[in-house]
């Protein structure tokens, strides 16, 4: 009773099993596989009466094949007596349709954590959402870790000089803020219009970029459009090199030949969505959130606050 | 206000297209499309304020995308002030997830229903669910067509001589005595094991087969291992001819091949699920549920009972 178990999903096993590693726990047993016609078939393999769960699955392309994997998981161990059910989204898919942009649009993020809820969801941890006001769509808690101590300390490693850190747009800026405040680094923004969705037009940068390293921030780099235009901006405006970093690696369409034809000297992204062999080419430097998501864990089953982990 | 608009989604068009052109209605105006990371995308791109909406899809195979467009279209409907949401599902998937057939399962029939009601639904419009049980895990309206005199109808104009309908196995029993009454004719009864699931043996005929022209009736032909096996088996038996009827073809996997080389002469099935190119062989013959769904809606939205479309 009240013991620890984690149990993955299909969506990120290797994350999952590095978050294990790092406990020094055992995975959960369970199968996950679907029936002749495509369905869903979850069986859990171990008794998991009285324990508190913590069920790994970032909801990541295929979104809604994720989530509805994770949803009837909820339901097989709601049904299988879990003590209290712990949902890892490293990456919380639908995030971006947090609000109506036009009329008579859904507002996909908010449904998300009405259906995570109802399956029987007792908690959310996640990172970086594309919006903070997204845990205020749940009425259970919700632990949003972030990824910028990780991305900083990879720059700080690489010991660059006389660096900026760049918004790729407005509300971009805190994310950078807190960046910029680790690698004792001034800022600029991106003053940006996006015509569609998935196109992206660059253009004005606020602040100093000349002669200088910038590093842009974002939290999801999804077709790269903004990205790369970005970096071409920056380098003519006299930028020496241009690094981009970004929690979670979508990566969608067009992103990966346009990073590769862009002026960006390296991406640097987290492991929350994993990356196909197709993806992983060398500008693209992948670090892991297996660590942190462990520890997060740990502290919510021992009852403690995550938020020691952003120091 | 107090309209009735209809929409589609993506899982049946065709369908839905019968269904509006039988009610000499206009089909709703909206876009659904993807993302490019393939999250789902849906415009309602006329207003619908106070109207009653009916939105037509088959939760068929992609099973998750399809349902996921579902939810997310009801939530639009529900935030564009729509009177009552109405949803019309030909088919219902995952309906054979009803019950815990084993320890630590899900019951994902139950979790769709939960799921739909929490997006918005008012009432679900379906035909021939897979236990009529499943009408009991909504707490809103559920109207529960069948095709079984569609089936019958085809049959009765093919005059055919001293037929004996068949039940696949015992829970089919009911829908086999309701073909055979409408067709004058006994039943008989398969006593089959099936040892995992998209597997099937055939044991045992209970009832007379020897000369007879047998017409097997199931709710969802899916891989058609059963349907096939019990061909061959009263061919065995000394059955002159065997049909088969099923109101859903889902006809995953090895379906179509078993099919082609079974001692099947017909298999009819109607469109609830809509059959691609490669899966419209001769010996399918296809029957349109659109005038029925068509009368359902009416019937729904004039706030009278559809038990009148039985007749
Ligand atoms: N999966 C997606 N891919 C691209 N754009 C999206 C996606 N989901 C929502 N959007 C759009 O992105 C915009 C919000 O993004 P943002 O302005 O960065 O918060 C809205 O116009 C949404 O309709
Ligand atoms: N999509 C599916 N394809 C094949 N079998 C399924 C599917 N969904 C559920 N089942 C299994 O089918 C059995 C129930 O079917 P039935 O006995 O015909 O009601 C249970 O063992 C389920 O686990």
């Amino acid at each position: 009773d009240g013991h620890l178990k984690v149990f993955t999903l299909n969506s990120n096993p290797e994350l999952a099993h590095e978050i294990t590693e790092a406990m020094g726990a055992e995975m959960g047993k369970s199968s996950v596989q679907r029936f002749s016609d495509g369905e869903v078939q979850i069986n859990i393999e171990e008794s998991i009466r009285g324990c508190d769960i913590f069920v790994i699955q970032s909801t990541s392309s295929p979104a809604n094949e994720h989530l509805m994997e994770l949803l009837i998981m909820i339901d097989a161990l709601k049904r299988a007596s879990a003590r209290t059910i712990n949902v890892v989204m490293p990456y919380y898919g639908y995030a971006r349709q947090d609000r109506k942009a036009r009329s008579r649009e859904p507002i996909t993020a908010k449904l998300v954590a009405n259906l995570l809820e109802t399956a029987g969801a007792d908690r959310v941890i996640t990172l970086d959402l594309h919006a903070s006001q997204i845990q205020g769509f749940f009425d259970i808690p919700v632990d949003q870790l972030i990824g910028v101590p990780i991305l900083a300390n990879y720059f700080e490693e690489k010991q660059l000089e006389d660096i900026v850190i760049v918004s790729p747009d407005h509300g971009g800026v805190v994310r950078a803020r807190k960046m910029a405040d680790r690698l004792k680094a001034p800022i600029a923004i991106i003053d940006k219009r996006r015509p569609k969705p998935n196109m992206s037009e660059v253009m004005n940068i606020v602040g100093k970029i000349e002669g200088k390293t910038a590093i842009i921030i974002d939290d999801i780099i999804d077709t790269a459009g903004t990205m790369t235009l970005a970096a071409n901006a920056m380098i003519e405006s006299g930028a020496k090199e241009v690094y981009a970093c970004s929690t979670h690696p979508v990566l969608s369409g067009p992103a990966i030949e346009r990073i590769e034809n862009s002026a960006l000297k390296e991406l640097v992204v987290t492991n929350t969505i994993p990356l196909p062999p197709e993806k992983k080419i060398e500008k693209v430097k992948q670090l892991s959130v297996g660590n942190l998501l462990a520890k997060a864990i740990v502290n919510v089953y021992e009852d403690r606050s995550v938020s020691t982990l952003f120091d």
